[in-house]
């Protein structure tokens, strides 16, 4: 069972009543080790972190890894996984690991052919055969695969929704979180965490916040965000939702990782973020840094000696100029990604780093105000050259 | 400029006078460190050992690469590599280099358009583009390159040649290979070495050999062989050949590395072998091993929990089962590629540094018998499971 310590947060003695969202420093402990939050969780959707090896990984500081159930329960699936001995040892990582339910997948890889009170039938997008998903099985299949942290399955509605759409959704996503309580295998090793859902509904995220606490989860997840809306939109859910949520547990927004949102997301008191895209962006030959994004292709690098960021330690930056990594995108190298996925994630772990201290610092303000000064510089590729 | 110095050579005294084709140990210096012989050279043919880190080379243990001045030359080009420091800096690689000049390439990629006395005009094989290689451009292209090692234009005809073509490309070679000696832009840093060509004709191969010997070069090489010829052909050429070689240089079979014929090779009097063999063929998902291959897609990997190779010390036996990496394979994962041709390198540098072991205590035969006893048990997938 998951046990999380709060380190210091911002403005306030740190008080299990006080429920404001302030950003905040903190300490989790799974059956795989403790982490240190604020957080940015890498996506392994199949069980690795694309073209990383966990022993980059652990080089760069990642704490916690992201893999999806959807993906390994349809490939390599989860009793060949539990065979060769669950997820951790399959995988080669052996911090912690948080599965999604992939609830998320279901409704965003275009299988979903029913969906009604016992779950979801999806075809795989693999190979076309259909499957029957319940909160019940989504538990069985995280029991398997034995990540630390693991998600109910809920209806994940595309954005925008209408009230009706999103009111019936966030119900029947409490009913199934609640099943998924019932169902869950491993209480003592996997900690569930709940999923708040509403779209962008105020009142609705309100009634699932309120919901959900009542079961008294472990930890909240922020479902339904980051699937197209506005930023302002995602934050001002943040701003109503985050102080409904108990200040004691860890507070995990899905799917949001843009370094812009993590320092907005851990202003209102987020904990956890995990995205593909400093992983994606990268394989695309785009380069995250402080000043915005470099854009690696572009023909001003060709000749271009500098690392892609000046003052960055990451193994790519201390090793490869910007017109070697170009020369490696244009020639379709593997070692391209490889290269600026080592270096994007070194950057948001480092920009996390350096925000926890910044909040233990009781600093965070100043350091926020910094980071949208550089930021303001505009994008490197168009600014620097 | 290279020194060459044999530590032993198996059944005599280390004479200088004594060409027998015999196996041999040997250190190599270079402008940019030792290097020991015998030696398998990795393939770095766009300036990436693709998907390996030059941090990962290291820890295998590579001590040399081989890259390709016909594909530098065409991208990013010579000046960009210049400017960006030179090879080695590009590339992020401290220890020596080799560069092919390109001859194999422009005759092999299929963009020949005229040879004649004053070299190749080839197609691009990256935009059509028409370009014109002489022996003089191969030393300026690769001067700017600034390998440890380079190699002369030469001429590689395809097998099986007749002897009148093959007579004609021999001498056309050696005409060549003396204007490369000629112009020749920085001897003190860079050694040149003689290509010795002729196909499978012994008569041939001898005149090649003493043109290029009378031309006293610090190092040969040996091309124009594994283009699709007998495994009994490649080495009957070298058992005539190699004894027609100065013993106090190193001699470097190109284009040779299955385990099989580093081995024999190594019997006969070669010290130095590239191939993409164990890079490629780990793309594919073969991995090596002491009783031959392991084709990782099969199905009868999906629930092992072995590593590829049981006595195997290289990071993916370390961390990863057959399984695991059978369903990166499946899965398309990079990473899958990455983690065979990491073993794959590591099994080849593990495999000379044995030979050379051997070497060094007088036991070569010995050492030989046994690799041949363990191969004789047959490839693993058939055989293991």
């Amino acid at each position: 069972m998951l046990r999380f310590r709060i380190e210091k947060t911002t403005g306030a003695v740190a008080d299990p009543a006080d429920r404001a969202a302030r950003p905040r420093a903190g300490e989790v402990a799974t059956a795989h080790g403790r982490f240190c939050t604020p957080l940015f969780m890498p996506v392994g959707t199949q069980g690795t972190v694309k073209g990383v090896t966990p022993e980059s990984l652990e080089a760069i500081g990642v704490q916690v890894i992201l893999a999806n159930a959807y993906h390994l329960y349809l490939r390599p699936g989860i009793e060949a996984v539990a065979q060769l001995g669950g997820l951790h040892r399959f995988m080669g990582w052996s911090r912690p690991i948080l599965t999604d339910s992939g609830g998320f997948q279901v409704f965003s890889l275009g299988g979903l052919q029913k969906i009604d009170e016992s779950g979801v039938t999806f075809k795989s997008h693999l190979d076309g055969s259909t499957h029957h998903y319940s909160p019940e099985k989504a538990m069985t299949v995280q029991a398997g695969l034995g990540a630390d942290i693991i998600m109910p399955l809920d209806e994940c509605l595309p954005y925008p929704a209408t009230w009706e759409q999103a009111s019936a959704s966030v119900d029947l996503t409490t009913r199934w979180a609640e099943r998924c309580l019932d169902a869950q295998q491993r209480p003592s090793e996997q900690s569930l965490f709940g999923i708040v859902q509403g779209g962008a509904f105020p009142d609705l995220r309100q009634r699932s916040a309120e919901a959900l606490v009542a079961m008294d989860f472990p930890g909240y997840a922020i479902g339904g965000l980051s699937v197209g809306e506005p930023a302002e939109v995602l934050l001002s859910v943040l701003d109503t939702l985050v102080e409904r949520l108990p200040s004691d547990r860890p507070r995990y927004l899905m799917g949001v990782g843009t370094p812009d949102l993590l320092v907005e997301g851990v202003r209102r008191g987020i904990d956890m973020f995990d995205c593909v895209l400093p992983t994606r962006t990268a394989r695309l030959g785009t380069a995250l840094v402080p000043q915005g994004r470099l854009v690696l292709r572009n023909a001003a690098y060709a000749r271009d000696g500098r690392p892609i960021q000046e003052d960055c330690a990451c193994y790519t930056c201390r090793t490869f100029s910007r017109g070697y990594i170009r020369h490696l995108l244009k020639a379709r190298e593997m070692l391209g990604g490889q290269l600026i996925t080592v270096h994007n994630l070194w950057y948001l772990t480092r920009l996390m780093e350096s925000i926890r201290t910044a909040v233990l610092a009781g600093e965070f303000d100043g350091f926020a105000n910094e980071f949208w000064r550089r930021r303001s510089r505009g994008d490197v590729t168009e600014d620097d050259q």
